[in-house]
């Protein structure tokens, strides 16, 4: 399974020095005839978004929702670097368009890692010319492009759905306690479904509302998140409601290898928030449960504390009656009306000292439903975050 | 300084027997003739509000604000107990309103410890006449009281202002990473000045807003938080104007001492955000910047990431541009225009090896202030949150 597996595209990737360990720092993803095809992106709200999503959003607008190619690089997030780094963001996707042969706007550029330095044009100038005429649509392109998106993940993330008669493939860094000091979550997805750019555009928001949108690491939103998806047509018209749930697969199988590869997690929650007045409101009772560093660390110790769980439904802004709540550990019922209730401890306790837990809470208020995936806190991200050097 | 050096009150402290530990865990705040005085509280606004914080703002609406006495126990929460829960608390009033020969309303109640367990009635009932009995104005008796609120907390807390004729003391018990297990932040606050029950409730809500609600250990809002204030009139009229000076006084010395007892935690931040747009944004911007995993861990490492700080910013839902932003650590500008600008790396660094740490956001956008105190993210936060037992 790749990147290119869906017909009508090449990758490349790259070490070109911007990363002083001598890794992988480039990667490319193009169609393979070099023309712009229908795509879609989501960026991070963040306020003090990075110079190549100032790019990017400008390009996708100028072509209608198309291009030809992603670039990105990695170790520099080109993030409040002012013009200067806009300028650079902009030269990275005149120097893919040169090899191209197509227009600059043609091309998007996403960058990760360290905030507040300025890209170092050196490597980048050199490489992007070896970047570009290394594509392919080979098995061993693919892997070199996931693995130029790297910043410290500990392996490459790769997934792929097969539909009927098309396909849908994505590479992912991850996000938050994975690498905070590189504080961004990128991922790049293609499929030949064809499918004009409203519909498209449609459908990876749906998609990454599902999956993305639902994985918290530490609560923080970085300035370069980024979300891609080309569709090449290759295989011939399909349902955007079809293919919104192999792109919303891919997504989520994207998102639960980012919860895996957390520095310093031991394990993966599910939260659940059912019978709340909304949807919109059961997520985000879900997100403030899963946010909070009280239960994070509960969850690191394997503590069945419900109480801290109904404090945070509590202040979680929502419609609420805690006379009304039910919590349960693994399907097993911990609380019902707000109440501590008799169960099976034992199972409790094997169930949250595993790698996956489920935490359900029942709010009973209506048939509004939720659910954010979180991890535990424990020494490991307090080490990887307290010194960026 | 006590929290009967206030003309006109009494105090006491005891070991019942809800602690295992044999500490003491009962405490008592009353006026010396047991007559009810014009009483202001705050609570929680935690929607799953324990059964106390129930009971008492039912019984300061019944009395139109007036108290005679508040009784706190120390070791559970009496929160997600339900209606067993909310006699016991009307319980605790009604064995003090006995001792005093008073009305139960005019008993506040508080409590604090673990969640979702019911009281234990029986050292309480034996130890409620025991605490109304050794009342007095005395030193030792005010820190006895002190010392009965406390749980995880390393001393107690204590705080004094004398005005011009009048005074205000104050006790209280630490939140967030200090005892996050007990999850609440107590206070008790005593004037002697003579303030109508109206007033008082307006100055102690600006007090608190200014203080305690400008302190963040880790973003939790907990199910008992409760800050009283009892007026005796002793010393005679005083210009509210004047006392709410005061009583901010004593209540920011109070959240410092929170602070600095912080479990886990080797430092203060105080993280100042002017030139917003409201001062309301400034103290959201400040909060979101102040509850930051990946800054409060930058903060244990002393480590001047301020790319972070901008991040943070930029996600707080508040009017931003980061080409306006301005960042300086203890005085030493490190981002100007949203860039990296030369600045003393030695002196940054000695600042932020430090026990106080400030970080200055000016966002150049209008005249908006606010600040938010934090703590930095150690190990110890997990050591003491991992596990109840």
């Amino acid at each position: 399974m790749s990147i290119t597996t869906p017909k009508g595209f090449v990758a490349s990737g790259l070490a070109s020095g911007i990363k002083a360990s001598g890794a992988f720092d480039l990667a490319l993803l193009a169609t393979d005839d070099s023309l712009a095809v229908p795509t879609a992106a989501t960026f991070t709200t963040n306020l003090a978004a990075a110079a190549p999503v100032q790019v990017s959003r400008d390009h996708l607008l100028a072509t209608g929702g198309r291009a030809a190619a992603v670039v990105v690089s990695s170790g520099n997030a080109n993030a409040a670097t002012g013009a200067e780094g806009k300028r650079n963001a902009a030269r990275m996707c005149e120097l893919v368009a040169d090899g191209l042969a197509v227009s600059p706007e043609e091309v998007l550029v996403c960058s990760t890692g360290l905030i507040s330095f300025q890209l170092p044009m050196e490597p980048i100038e050199s490489g992007i010319p070896d970047l570009v005429a290394a594509r392919s649509g080979s098995a061993q392109s693919a892997e070199d492009a996931a693995t130029g998106i790297l910043t410290t993940d500990s392996g490459r993330k790769e997934a792929l759905v097969r539909g009927s008669g098309f396909s849908v493939a994505g590479m992912a860094k991850g996000a938050g306690m994975i690498a905070p000091n590189m504080a961004t979550m990128l991922a790049f997805l293609t499929t030949d479904a064809a499918i004009e750019p409203g519909p498209l555009a449609d459908l990876l928001r749906i998609a990454v509302r599902d999956s993305f949108n639902s994985l918290t690491i530490d609560g923080c939103t970085s300035t370069n998140d980024t979300v891609t998806l080309m569709a090449s047509g290759r295989s011939g018209p399909a349902d955007p409601n079809v293919v919104v749930d192999a792109v919303t697969e891919v997504c989520a199988e994207l998102a639960g290898q980012m919860a895996a590869d957390a520095e310093g997690a031991s394990k993966i929650a599910h939260v659940r928030v059912t019978g709340a007045e909304t949807d919109g409101q059961a997520h985000q009772a879900a997100r403030k449960v899963a946010e909070s560093m009280l239960v994070k660390c509960s969850l690191n110790g394997a503590d069945p504390y419900w109480g801290r769980i109904a404090s945070e439904l509590g202040s979680a802004g929502m419609a609420f009656d805690v006379d009304k709540l039910t919590i349960a550990y693994g399907g097993v019922v911990v609380c019902r009306g707000g109440l501590t209730v008799d169960h099976d401890r034992a199972a409790v306790t094997a169930h949250l000292e595993g790698s996956m837990v489920d935490i359900h809470c029942e709010l009973n208020l209506a048939d509004g439903n939720g659910m954010v995936m979180t991890v535990d806190l424990g020494y490991g991200y307090i080490d990887e975050n307290r010194t960026t050097s």
